[in-house]
């Protein structure tokens, strides 16, 4: 079993990362000081449910807590203000109080969405998160949850801690290959931004990641979320430091937008970004071979590196914009100058960021 | 000029009390430090709007500000999920940034509803208040913030707290009578629960405050919010003090749930709650008389103290029940002791309070 301690002064937590946590959910929760009066509530997705739901279930029921479950649809598009006002009325007819938690048990998309909830009943009650992607592992550190406006993404949410993660290793193994290897995505990335060694012991473990093996998928899902960790416990409002984490997700998300989210996931088109990023840190003087090593670590995780060709560059830079805005031509990036080293560069060029994408679609 | 300062450490906030205040808005942002660069969303009602909203937005136009304006319907029933949904779509194409602030022009309506605006548009921007009805003298301290789920008030919120507030006693004037009073009920609560002579002073100015006189109205609503902000700092997150700001609000929610919103108003509600409190008050030992003095207080405010004989008694104990439970018989009711004096007591019983209802319909 392994533990990481998220801190953040009264609001800190552990993240327990092990196998079949599930089947001991009931004894953590006891542990942690939940009450057995106030019905607990349970969120996950219908691809979720019938694999993991049983276990969680039994062992809530065996150690004496009352719940009630909300299965949402499997996929983004359960990140709605509709879906979300379905599972309030959940909490309510299942007689949630103050003192319930909320239990999010999936990825990240049931993540950021019973987050919101748990944020927003009764103006915020208890929060546990129960992971089973490898995505997740970024979502669980950090507090940040949200649903999705028609007309843009995470636009609607606060920031509301969990008390306890339980990261049961067990649930990945019913996770399809193109999803674990996405959620490798944001692990490597965590090595990229923070730990030099820690991103080549990704690139050294490629095989067995991918395999699942899991004494290394726990090394790496601990090593990924304590630096998250780090990076959020010494900026947890977002106000500066924090942005590293977004390295390769500017581009990523323009891809995802034009894209139509579903044809290219998210972890795949944040690879994507990570090459870009290292190529604009090439161009602004990193050592040369920066880009390829980046390339080489994300392709032996199995993920794309080079930009559909069929993506067209104008629309990508015009939804960059609409995002983030760039202001007189110039635009925030996170910019790599070695493995492992990154920094906030507020003055990068539009010119540059265009020949870039267009580069992108070009090289392995 | 009144000036409040609600202490909340580094959530301190000012509340300007004083006429005129609307046509001066644009300095008072210019001097709390709000961007120019970043659009401002103004949010209000359709009464409101044709009355009091020209002046705000002159205000803010000469002073080089940006913003939008959403309109949303008057009344209770625009703290929805849906209305909440296109208010957010107006922020969005308004282009509101992390830098933007939502201003509330209204009652506690609007306030609620754009500050949950406030406190979710990308996880929480800054947030301004411009109360326009004496009730939301009571909204506009402690950072409460919500809306409505079709099956329960106010469930779904977060706490949000404002960093300016804005009270213009100008627009005071187009409020009708009924809502006057409604509000002054909340007013004569903070003496109930906390200022003996403060509530004495409301019955000795009651015409001088239901004719709208500035110099009473304002040293009524500077007393109000300043005592709302001391519990209200000394108890951020209701843990416990807080819930003495529920005098007369158990039976006056159950009133208004089986009146059917609107036909008997929140100030009306609670004012026929606090002579029921006082009632419980003397049959658990308080003075005999406290509940005349009561009585004659909230008349003399305009407001009523009978329930009307035809709401049944059961359907309004069912509606506490559903409300707060009561656990074995026994319930959590502020009690006063005498004017200006209240307890928390978690044991009130049943048949007590049913016995209560039922006198209410009698006694005036
Ligand atoms: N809050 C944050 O800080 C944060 C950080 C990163 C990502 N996110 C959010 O996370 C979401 C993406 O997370 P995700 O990739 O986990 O998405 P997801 O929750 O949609 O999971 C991906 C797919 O795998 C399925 N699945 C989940 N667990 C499974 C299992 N054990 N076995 C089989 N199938 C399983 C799901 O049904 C879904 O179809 C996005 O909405 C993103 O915005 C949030
Ligand atoms: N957040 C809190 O701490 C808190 C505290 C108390 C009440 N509230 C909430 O406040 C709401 C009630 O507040 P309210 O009574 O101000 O309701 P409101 O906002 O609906 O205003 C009452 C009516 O007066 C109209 N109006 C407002 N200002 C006017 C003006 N200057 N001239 C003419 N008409 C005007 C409105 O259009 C509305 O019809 C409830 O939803 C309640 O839950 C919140
Ligand atoms: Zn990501
Ligand atoms: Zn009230």
């Amino acid at each position: 079993m392994r533990v990481v301690d998220v801190q953040l002064g009264d609001r800190s937590y552990p993240i327990y990362i092990g196998e079949q946590l599930l089947e001991q959910a009931g004894r953590y929760l006891e542990q942690h000081g939940l009450s057995k009066q106030s019905p607990l509530l349970i969120v996950t997705d219908e691809q979720v449910a019938p694999l993991h739901l049983g276990k969680l279930e039994q062992s809530l029921q065996a150690a004496g807590f009352r719940f009630v479950t909300a299965v949402v649809g499997s996929g983004e598009t359960s990140k709605s203000v509709a879906v979300f006002e379905e599972v309030m009325t959940r909490a309510i007819e299942g007689g949630l109080d103050r003192k319930s938690a909320v239990i999010a048990l999936g990825g990240g998309v049931v993540g950021d969405l019973a987050g919101f909830v748990a944020g927003t009943y009764m103006r915020g009650i208890r929060f546990i998160q129960m992971p089973t992607t490898v995505l997740a592992h970024d979502s669980s550190v950090g507090g940040k949850v949200a649903i999705n406006h028609r007309l843009a993404k995470n636009m609607i949410g606060v920031f509301h801690q969990p008390e306890l993660v339980l990261y049961d290793l067990s649930t990945l193994q019913s996770l399809p290959a193109r999803e674990v290897s996405a959620g490798l995505a944001e692990m490597v990335k965590h090595g990229l931004i923070w730990d030099a060694e820690f991103a080549y012991w990704c690139l050294e473990n490629a095989e067995r990641l991918k395999a699942l093996d899991m004494e290394a998928m726990g090394y790496g899902l601990e090593k990924g979320c304590s630096i998250k960790a780090i990076v959020v416990s010494r900026d947890e409002r977002e106000n500066d430091l924090r942005a590293i984490l977004n390295l390769g997700h500017t581009i990523g998300h323009a891809i995802e937008a034009v894209a139509g989210y579903g044809e290219i996931i998210h972890g795949e088109a944040i690879s994507i970004g990570m090459v870009g990023s290292a190529m604009i840190g090439e161009a602004l003087g990193a050592k040369p071979g920066l880009k390829d090593t980046t390339s080489q670590m994300l392709q032996a995780l199995g993920l794309p590196t080079v930009l559909p060709a069929h993506l067209d560059t104008d629309r990508i830079m015009g939804a960059m914009m609409h995002d983030k805005k760039f202001q007189e031509g110039r635009m925030t990036f996170i910019v790599p100058s070695a493995i492992g080293v990154v920094a906030i560069d507020h003055n990068v060029d539009y010119d540059l960021v265009r020949q870039t994408v267009e580069q992108l679609k070009k090289e392995a």
